[in-house]
């Protein structure tokens, strides 16, 4: 399948002191389908702010990854897609760090300022020679220009290419975002099989990178699920290379703010995204728990909720089907031996209630929700108590060809 | 869709003092599928036992159901098809008492011995008047032969009838089980979408009777799953009439460890048969996890392999995809917070290992596992450690045919 056309990133594709290359190399058996991408900063001094799926079955690639963090600095992104190196030992530890080494010495940078990443099939070998060979061709054809090769390069499943760009104005100086992520399957936070690179040229210190990268993603790339599952690679890098010239942001300046919104727009575009495109589905769903007092609690009974075979297959279906939703939040405190009387709820398909304070409110509001459901896109709110606390996930729908997509993966 | 021919039940279709009667009253719409069902004892001194769901969102019928089990005596379990009467609230709790006390008049039996059941569509009333208008004509079919009527009346989306006979010899009186489950959909334990009736002509006491049905169900109905769904409204009931005049059977007699055999014998049967009936099902999974130290931590690796949107369709797919069990036994660690080290993990289809410890065990075995699972019935073992502990579940596979049923249940 072909990938669809290119989502727009508000017109910016280059951020200064970056070079993108995305090209074939022969992981993916199509030779129009390209498998290796590279991400370059140019500036010696690239702050580097980076999670990790905590998936205690994960590739190599995150822990090369966590070790880069490390050293709060980044001059490089290497990635590959069709094949994950998880699950493979030593020698997929060897690998990657070959790898590392080879590209280093060809860019002439360290190999600890590599992020290695890895998107596809698990417990497969990485073809280490045929990517080696491959590298003159990829560092060859970096350029300001290439951001899309690479947001292609790092697809699997996904049918489309995710992508947001955005400028913002930080003391004066124009300071620029470029974030692309792939997702499709294995998509449940912490994190999903979810890659996302986000660059910038702002100048801001590694460690108000990290909380800003923290901060954005609890509400965007971890507040998602496609299908409950967890992946063993999920890598979320955000690389930061002061070509922008602001007066370097540190937590406490008052472009941090300015700086993390931003940040937490493209983090919150691109996590929908991946809903969007998430295998099978076709109906995107921003599901609200609310009105416990614990956020912990209704964070737990939103998974529920969204995870559920049968919530999904009922919002598939265009079927709102309460009873559902409520039976797997009151299963979910069960197993959690959570103390919630569910007696009093209600549920809102964007601003109909189907069920209120326990009442089922009749065909009518439920053929409206269904009206809502055939668009395509709507929020679904379940109202569990008085309290102001509230959680939002974003999710979607479980379809045959979700099933169709994840049978015959491998074949 | 018309049930499939009857499971044969070893060929004993009746058991001493009890009457049944299956009928259609007119939940379901179609006049030829049995909806309503009854079964009697007319022994007075009849004991109950009870498991019931733990799900916070519970019916009607499994509060009053809870009651009659403190009683540890039922003469009759009433029980209707199509229309859970869960999440009704008020209304749905006196619609089951007043169906109960109705009944009680009409059989001239105590209400509170008799075990209310209700499987179908949450969030619907009870046709009150029209089942007690059926209430005559229920009664009046009832019979000792009566027993595959109720088998039929129970189901929803099940293809075919689930039951099970044994007999066996206590103390030199020979002693009869009748069993019947349904389920297809909500199959996660504690329990499932799971209505299931053992009678037993034993004359054993109420707390031996308890701890025998317990036990049993531990391996049995409480170690499957279809979808990870925990249902409102899951029942089991085991009544025990002593009309087979044995010795009466206590937790320390003999024949209790023969009496708990047997009934686990016919617990293993339904169980397994309500997996192979799953929603959608096509092939039957014994999955076993041993290895680790803690039964606990076995049994939440053991359903989140089971539970995994991942390794559910690959199994559908007949994809001996490893990788993907593996990495749904990380999450689940990653998840839980379980100390757990997989880098040495293996994995057998039958006999035939495609992982061990560690290692991929390549295409051949890959292959010889695709064949087992084209057999629609094999052993997935999962090797995580040296401990001699182990648990074992039921489980199946994820189809497009799930999904169509459950988009489409309610339509």
């Amino acid at each position: 399948m072909a990938l669809k056309p290119l989502v727009d990133s508000n017109g910016i594709h280059q951020v200064k002191g970056f070079e993108f290359s995305g090209i074939h190399c022969g992981i993916k058996k199509s030779a129009e389908k390209k498998d290796l991408g590279l991400i370059y900063s140019t500036q010696p001094n690239t702050h580097m702010a980076g999670l990790f799926t905590i998936n205690r079955v994960h590739a190599p690639c995150v822990a090369i990854g966590k070790e880069v963090r490390k050293t709060q600095k980044a001059r490089a992104i290497l990635v590959n897609s069709g094949c994950a190196n998880a699950y493979t030992g030593e020698k997929g530890m060897q690998d990657a760090r070959e790898l590392n080494a080879h590209l280093a010495t060809t860019l002439n940078i360290l190999a600890e300022h590599i992020v290695p990443s890895s998107t596809g099939v698990i417990g497969q070998f990485l073809p280490v020679e045929k990517m080696k060979a491959a590298f003159p061709a990829l560092i060859q054809n970096k350029s300001a220009n290439g951001f899309f090769d690479v947001a292609q390069a790092i697809c699997t499943t996904d049918t489309f290419v995710k992508t947001f760009g955005k400028e913002i104005t930080l003391s004066g100086k124009p300071v620029r975002f470029l974030g692309m992520a792939k997702g499709a399957g294995m998509i449940q936070p912490n994190m999903a099989t979810m890659l996302a690179y986000v660059v910038t040229d702002a100048a801001i210190t590694p460690s108000a990178l990290q909380q800003a990268l923290a901060s954005s993603s609890a509400e965007t790339f971890n507040a998602i699920t496609v299908d409950g599952e967890m992946s063993t690679n999920d890598t979320l890098v955000l690389l930061a290379n002061g070509a922008a010239n602001n007066p370097q942001i540190t937590e406490t300046s008052a472009d941090f703010q300015i700086f993390s919104a931003a940040l937490t727009e493209v983090c919150d575009f691109l996590a929908r995204q991946i809903v969007r495109d998430g295998e099978g589905v076709t109906k995107f769903v921003e599901l609200i728990v609310e009105g416990l007092p614990h956020e912990e609690t209704l964070r737990n009974i939103a998974f529920a909720i969204a995870n559920s075979y049968l919530v999904r297959t009922a919002i598939a279906g265009e079927d709102a089907n309460w009873g559902r939703i409520m039976s797997a939040a009151g299963a979910c405190a069960a197993r959690a031996n959570l103390d919630v009387n569910f007696d009093h709820g209600s549920i809102f398909f964007n601003d109909v209630a189907v069920l209120k304070n326990g009442q089922a409110q009749g065909k009518e509001a439920e053929q409206k929700a269904a009206a809502f459901m055939k668009q395509g896109e709507f929020t679904l709110r379940v109202v569990l108590g008085q309290a102001p606390t509230r959680v939002r996930l974003y999710t979607g729908d479980l379809t045959a060809e979700y099933v169709a997509i994840n049978a015959n993966y491998r074949t």
